[in-house]
């Protein structure tokens, strides 16, 4: 697998995107889609994906798409800051495996931060149940 | 200092964008600068800060400047990729100390990663020196 690798459309966040897998949603529109990581690294941890082009990573994602997806991981970051209130917020974006890429179509990382805690999985080591993750999700939602 | 302060004209990005800072440039246009990282995390690690606004992170930064901004961080991002063609590239925003920002103004984090090699800091925990620096971002501009 490389950085140059053509898009798989049956990569998970394309199913999400088909509404053949399911998602906990915080935003939507025809540009991009928000909803909650399931591997959640801190509370409120939150991916938007680019709904209009497949795009792997931000190497190959066409350039006149880029500026309005841009604005929605923007959106989103300002609405999570806004619910959560966190003392910080990682924006991150990983291209290709060994830089953390896991699913391969274009996402950002909201990640908030707390002072003096730490980063980690979900305390469980497995998913995170939509039942934690759904009160986290409307608060981002009515902030948006 | 919270996320929500304002923009300090005074940080090292401002000065280096006024030429009282010296930096070891990459890439320079209308929008965007872009230079070595002094406290490199891997070879290559560069940044991207816009010139034409004054915002201290993704959250304040005027939304009509972002999509143009996004589209340098793209520019130099395949740059870099294809100056030392590392095997990951991490693109990274963070939005208050939290979340790891020392420089308070807005800037991407592209940071070339090599499988099995894990990210550190400058090999002597110091400042890069600007002859290690310079080769590395020859090799960027040539790709550029």
């Amino acid at each position: 697998m490389t950085l140059h690798d053509s898009y798989d459309p049956n990569n998970i966040f394309a199913k999400i995107l088909k509404g053949e897998m399911p998602s906990i949603k915080v935003y939507e529109d025809e540009v991009a889609l928000a909803f909650m990581d399931v591997f959640p690294q801190s509370e409120g941890h939150t991916l938007v994906i680019p709904k209009l082009v497949q795009a792997r990573n931000l190497l190959d994602m066409p350039s006149d798409y880029l500026g309005q997806y841009m604005l929605k991981v923007q959106k989103v970051s300002r609405a999570v800051e806004k619910a959560l209130t966190p003392d910080g917020l990682m924006v991150s974006q990983f291209n290709g495996a060994p830089a953390g890429q896991t699913v391969y179509h274009l996402h950002f990382h909201i990640i908030p931060r707390w002072e003096g805690k730490p980063l980690g999985r979900h305390a469980e080591g497995g998913m995170a149940k939509p039942e934690e993750l759904e009160p986290i999700a409307e608060k981002i939602r009515a902030a948006l």
